[in-house]
């Protein structure tokens, strides 16, 4: 199995890119093609004593950014570290692709250079996030695209479905539609036709929830639009890191309160664990031909080692098979 | 100053809502009417041996219950506690109003029974919360209106703007427009051309913020809609709530634990209240004729007392004649 990485995707780039596909070779046997500037990768490699020689590169001329436009992975960088990639996966030259970079790049390319499934009307970006009774769940869409009909909303449903099935082992998931309070007239016209779409179907759906459901874990697959779906992960994400940060700093306030950490020092770290984005990865966009997935933009190591294990069990539990029998 | 109480809103009622309104009464020297049945507002303070032969109470023979549909206020429970106090509010029995009760149903009276000041569209409910540097921040629209317009939430902002000035004394009140990305082009519709009429008011406009921003007390005042308002409201809430049980546990769970916990007391104490949402007490109702303000549905006395003193205030501060002169 070989996995393409953008070694130029996310804030750590290259070094952390280069060292996290380092560590998924060894300890998942995968083979690795890092895409990017040769020379920069090399020179980023010596400097840190990492041998590369047992990984392949693909040299590349370009960079996509955080501020770039989406569609310039088709365009003005067609050249770029992502858009290689993504070209050298669709052309058979590997079996998933990983970046940490732009996600509205990763969304375009992943629809018009890797291409959707046949039937699939727009792939979804699809964030596995932890909640807080221990286990994950996958928001879909998560933001590829802002404006949605409920059509869309049913195929993320299935998509999210037979991905958390396949790949993260859960047995018929269930699957909750974002919305402002649980019962069936609730929201806008798109809730309300998705509620009556997913009710129909032979999915476990388990009907509205509301923004205090999802921590408390209580789906497997958050339905929603990509507007609302970016407002949950943000906000979501915003919250834990604002709350964990202000409990970092108490318990390094002061000598007292540093022995305090030490006391409780295991459950804490067993918190920060559980509610670490890095230890889930990312989010595999749903609904393309191949695996691709997108690594955490803060992405190090350690979490770019954990995308590409993601990304091999993507590969094989043959999800996207599952999906193309479905649509 | 004559505040007018629902004594049968929220999970506590009547029984903490007795006490939070003769807790105002002392602290704050206000007047009290209490709105429900008066047997069992009685009988439930001579089994607590509570006193309340200082406070008035308007007999009523309904309840609106969190099930009820938000136009029951009108019809099929108009003699509710709610519906009542509304009507002595709007008949000049009283300056303010609060309730625990049903979100959609006081927003209903509020619209209608309050009534709108002369040039607001609709009514936004607005709550204020706790952010994670030490103050708050309103949420305009927090969901009494699924579906917006531009000039509405043109309106939200120059409604919050004017209470967080007047009211929680903020100088300038920072506007953001809650969105998925900064840029001024990002989002539906309704962002883009909100944005462009936020851009041309004489509010202190910041621009569009993210659901990862607004944790960090960014703004003064979030606009949007009351759907995705509603969406961050709850999942905000929820994930703090989350967090704060987790912590709660790790710290209860055996002995060196509980040591470790009274090493931080002090630490641990002052977060819980920064987050603690009874201590802004709820959210005032925007754009009616007289202040209406909704508390937590969770609330317990010291919550009432304090959303009787936001209200006072709301009284006091003339924030609804400045709106009506802005309209």
């Amino acid at each position: 199995m070989k996995i393409i990485v953008d070694a130029f995707g996310g804030d750590n780039a290259p070094l952390e890119i280069i060292k996290g596909a380092l560590l998924a070779k060894e300890e998942y046997g995968v083979d690795i093609i890092l895409t990017g500037s040769q020379e920069e990768i090399k020179r980023t490699a010596d400097k840190n004593n990492i041998d590369i020689s047992s990984i392949e590169i693909k040299n590349t001329t370009q960079i996509i950014t955080m501020e770039d436009e989406p569609n310039s992975v088709l365009k003005t960088k067609s050249d770029s570290s992502m858009a290689v990639g993504m070209k050298l996966l669709s052309e058979g030259y590997g079996d998933g692709f990983v970046s940490a970079g732009n996600s509205g790049a990763i969304c375009v390319g992943a629809t018009l250079i890797v291409k959707r499934i046949k039937g699939v009307k727009r792939p979804g970006f699809a964030p596995i996030m932890p909640h807080f009774k221990g286990g994950c769940f996958m928001l879909c869409d998560g933001g590829a695209n802002i404006e949605c009909r409920p059509e869309m909303l049913l195929q993320y449903a299935k998509m999210g479905s037979a991905y958390m099935e396949k790949v993260m082992g859960v047995s018929s998931p269930k699957i909750g539609l974002a919305n402002v309070g649980t019962e069936e007239h609730k929201g806008n016209e798109l809730q309300q036709s998705t509620y009556a779409l997913l009710k129909e179907s032979n999915l476990n759906f388990i009907g509205n929830i509301e923004g205090r459901d999802i921590p408390e874990g209580i789906c497997d697959v958050v339905v929603c639009d990509g507007f609302t779906g970016n407002i949950i992960l943000k906000t979501y994400e915003g919250v834990a890191k604002s709350i964990m940060g202000e409990i970092k700093s108490l318990f390094s306030k002061n000598l007292k309160s540093k022995i305090a950490a030490g006391l409780v020092y295991s459950d804490l770290k067993r918190m920060k664990k559980e509610y670490d984005y890095n230890e889930y990865g990312g989010a595999p966009i749903m609904g393309c031909q191949k695996p691709v997935f997108k690594a955490h933009g803060s992405a190090k190591a350690n979490t770019i080692k954990n995308a590409i294990r993601l990304t091999k069990d993507y590969i094989e539990s043959d999800v996207i098979k599952s999906i193309s029998e479905v649509f």
